[in-house]
């Protein structure tokens, strides 16, 4: 953690001492659920977050994000907070509260505001309405109306920028087929005249030359355009907004507007103190505060109070005196709990298998079900539950893109290579959301040893539970829970924590039972259960 | 047929000499592939017709249904023409043409114009967007923004209200949160202004009474709002309308909006010349009309253009010294071939198998497969295929209302009770898109014998054939081809006429690979390749 300051020192040093305007830099750092750094504590994705119904809570967390950062000489932390869960086939789904707009957007208020006890800016993202796009594909176009945008969609924004967010970023879909970065009612109408929002736009990374790109628009033309629809300033831009003096010379830009938007970027700097003193001292302040446990211990908190209890037919809390036999593979890594936007973490976490080999009666643990369909390890599976007196297993996901060697396209690529199976996060939409491999296949041969069955959801996404809620005598979801997961998890099967999550999401009865939430209209025609989600309509 | 006259007529001289004013009624009658009556040619349904690409036939169809319904004594002819098709887990997928708002709108024109070469009036249905209801659920909400509904969802109703549509009928489903039949900005804004109509605009059955109860308003109120909405006339009212009187006394409704709608109302009455003469001779000239052939001909002829080859390696055209088995429950039943709105046709049509049995060289036919999953017909039908050189298998899903005992809500009913299989129509929607039944295990089980497969889609929207499509030798899908479908599609088999229709919907590689439509808006970041419908999304 101490390279961190020093390095920020240093990029500033060489700004300051070769640019030719000494006007000090802002240094960001994704910080989704906790800062994304080398030895920072990875807390509970805010799906799970989103379960506890505890903004007060996530309050104290976003504070310790904020302070960290304020620590590491960074400035701005990028944080998702503003995205509607709409479609499960989203891979970013495992990145929002919920779907019911009230929820996110107290979780929103929240954040920013603790966050916001340092002296450090946060950037919300993403603005707006990129949870509704087309098939749960990310980017994909978005098709909503005023109506629904204002009353679904626009909530959490609103709530953070009157919290006092400093950024607000843009989304990559359209809306109502309106590029968000082109999208002058969004960025000018709505945000700054309703919500009044004084702060700065920024793109998405790479979305200004992108968008521009896609208009068919010569790059100084499309650079102005951008600017003219309200983008500030412009991430990853590949030389995009350099266009912006072009444009000016030309008469394309209204150089009014380019000072707006500078004076905003420039009063953010001078908010932060950075015009008096760009530098932070090199001492331990850091590595004192990331040791100090505090992080670690809200980690653990949010994940006890986020776990749902969906089933329990008084298997739940375990007798401790019974054996266990722990089956799935998200027991035996833990990048399975983590989710996306999250650093390399492995001497500081444990995995499940690893905390429940202390704390439970465990039998032993093996793999059992396989991610991609091979059934080598059923026999040990099967054969271990014999011979114990109840089994978990884990079912879901997964998002573990820093589990291995692993390529990927660097933002927002589909296409994967990597040695652990992965079907979650930014770019990993599927159209299917059965529980992947054979893992419904494995639990059903279980369920014949008679067995008391555990089903623990580890998941970035709603998946189809349907069977596996029938079969297992308890279930419990945890979302992807952050690095104290395994303890989190343990104690709420111990009895040792009452579970007191909520669903904050709906899941499908059925994968083709799409989209799924709980806040539509229903029409004075129905002829629909009000229930589809669990029931009616996989029944067609 | 004679009766309908004689029918007609009374109704009028009962309300001639009883009603206070002497104002002659409209008589409607439903007519979206044909005259929904007794003794009426069936066509193929709009997903069929569609297929040919060819509204210039289309225009001669609708000739001879407005031409029937004139000679019928009746005035107005119910025909859905309006809807864009955005999901096929919709029942009513079947009664609309494509998803292309372009050739729907190519055909909505050549039908009215059609229509209107005779003294009769058309109502076209609905509007608007009902076919983007919430997850394919017929009349739930639909969430659209004002880019969409006028790039997709209007077009239609503009050139139809051009071409000369007499009444336009409201849908029952919200748009963007405000339902159709109290929304002034489609009814007032858009359809009157905009689009110039002059016409009547209609409300859906009840839907007048069940929306002032969903507004939560008094019966008085609340039809002085549908009114200043912009709904002139009020289908299976149950009261409600008669409520104006009331409002117009207490100054809620304004007598002038009542004028206007009553003049609309009787400006289409003198058009029609029923104050000059509100009956019509009870002569031949309906039954000599429909023996004629006329109908008959062109229900052939849009059976014929309107077959879509999927795929064929080499099997079609059949030889006809091949000997042929013959599967599906289909081919046993000439109900499966007609779709929604059909009247009882059992002594004028002939199902495919009785077709086939003259035309191709069958050695046998059995149903094979069952629609409930039974398989006690399985072994026939290996039996016959063994000793076969061709086989020809019906997959597809069922619409047979009328085949028989049966009962179901009168209007939109989901809750059905019926001897037969019904999956499609209207408020038959489904959330999985499979093939129905055992027809793809008995399938694969029939592969096996070696012989050539050709599997016939006959259906009121796309299901998944995406497993048939590699096992079969050559796949045709006819949707449903209405009354003349089984010559149609023998003279197709046999080669005597060349497939020439073209898919005018996009069929989803998978179930889950939902909405499923080409004309949307790629993103600048997509990563997802342009035919996700056929395959890429349906491997993630």
């Amino acid at each position: 953690p101490r390279h961190r300051v020093k390095f920020a020192n240093m990029m500033q040093k060489y700004i300051l001492d070769n640019a030719r305007v000494k006007i000090p830099v802002l240094v960001e750092v994704e910080a989704n659920h906790g800062v994304h750094a080398l030895g920072s504590t990875v807390f509970p994705t805010n799906l799970c977050i989103g379960s506890s119904f505890n903004p007060e809570l996530y309050s104290e967390m976003m504070d310790t994000v904020g302070k960290e950062i304020e620590l590491s000489a960074n400035h701005i932390g990028f944080v998702t907070m503003l995205d509607v869960a709409r479609d499960p086939r989203w891979g970013r789904t495992e990145e929002l509260f919920s779907e019911d707009p009230y929820l996110i957007s107290e979780f929103a208020k929240a954040g920013v505001e603790g966050f916001k006890k340092n002296n450090a800016l946060i950037c919300c993202k993403h603005y707006c309405a990129a949870g509704d796009c087309f098939g749960g594909m990310n980017t994909e176009e978005v098709n909503v109306g005023i109506r629904e945008l204002h009353d679904i969609h626009l909530p959490p924004t609103e709530k953070a920028v009157k919290a006092g967010a400093d950024i607000i970023m843009a989304a990559y879909n359209t809306v109502d087929g309106v590029p968000c970065h082109i999208n002058s009612y969004l960025l000018r109408d709505v945000l700054r005249k309703q919500m009044g929002f004084k702060g700065i736009t920024l793109s998405d990374g790479w979305a200004v030359p992108r968008v521009i790109e896609q208009m068919g628009q010569d790059p100084v033309t499309g650079a102005a355009n951008v600017l003219k629809a309200g983008i500030d300033l412009s991430l990853a831009d590949a030389g995009a907004y350099l266009k912006l003096e072009a444009a000016a010379e030309e008469g394309l830009a209204d150089i009014k507007l380019i000072d707006e938007s500078v004076t905003r970027i420039l009063e953010k700097k001078c908010e932060l103190g950075l015009f008096d003193n760009p530098y932070i001292k090199e001492d331990d302040s850091l590595s004192v505060f990331i040791e100090s446990g505090i992080q670690k211990k809200l980690a653990y908190d949010m994940a006890a109070e986020s776990v749902v209890l969906l089933k329990n037919n008084g298997i739940l809390p375990i007798d401790t005196n019974k054996r266990v036999a722990l089956i799935g593979e998200h027991a035996a890594d833990i990048y399975y709990q983590l989710g996306d936007y999250t650093p390399f973490v492995d001497d500081q976490a444990r995995a499940i298998k690893d905390v429940f080999k202390e704390t439970l009666n465990l039998s032993g643990f093996t793999k059992g079900w396989s991610f991609t369909g091979d059934k080598e390890d059923f026999d040990n599976a099967l054969r271990l539950c014999e011979g114990s007196d109840v089994i978990i297993v884990t079912i879901g996901g997964s998002t573990a893109k820093n589990n291995s060697n692993l390529t990927y396209d660097f933002n927002n690529g589909a296409a994967i290579k990597a040695k652990k199976f992965l079907d979650c996060g930014e770019g990993m939409d599927i159209s299917d959301i059965s529980l992947p491999g054979n893992q419904l296949e494995l639990i059903e041969i279980l369920k014949r040893t008679g067995k008391p069955i555990i089903a623990l959801l580890i998941a970035g996404r709603p998946y189809d539970i349907t069977r596996v809620s029938e079969i297992a005598d308890a279930v419990l979801t945890a979302w992807y829970p952050g690095e104290e997961g395994g303890r989190a998890l343990s104690d709420i099967l111990t009895g040792k924590v009452n579970p007191s999550g909520k669903l904050s999401v709906s899941i499908p009865y059925a994968p083709t039972c799409l989209p799924a939430y709980y806040n539509r209209i229903t029409s004075a025609q129905s002829s629909v259960s009000d229930d589809w989600v669990v029931n009616t309509y996989g029944d067609n």
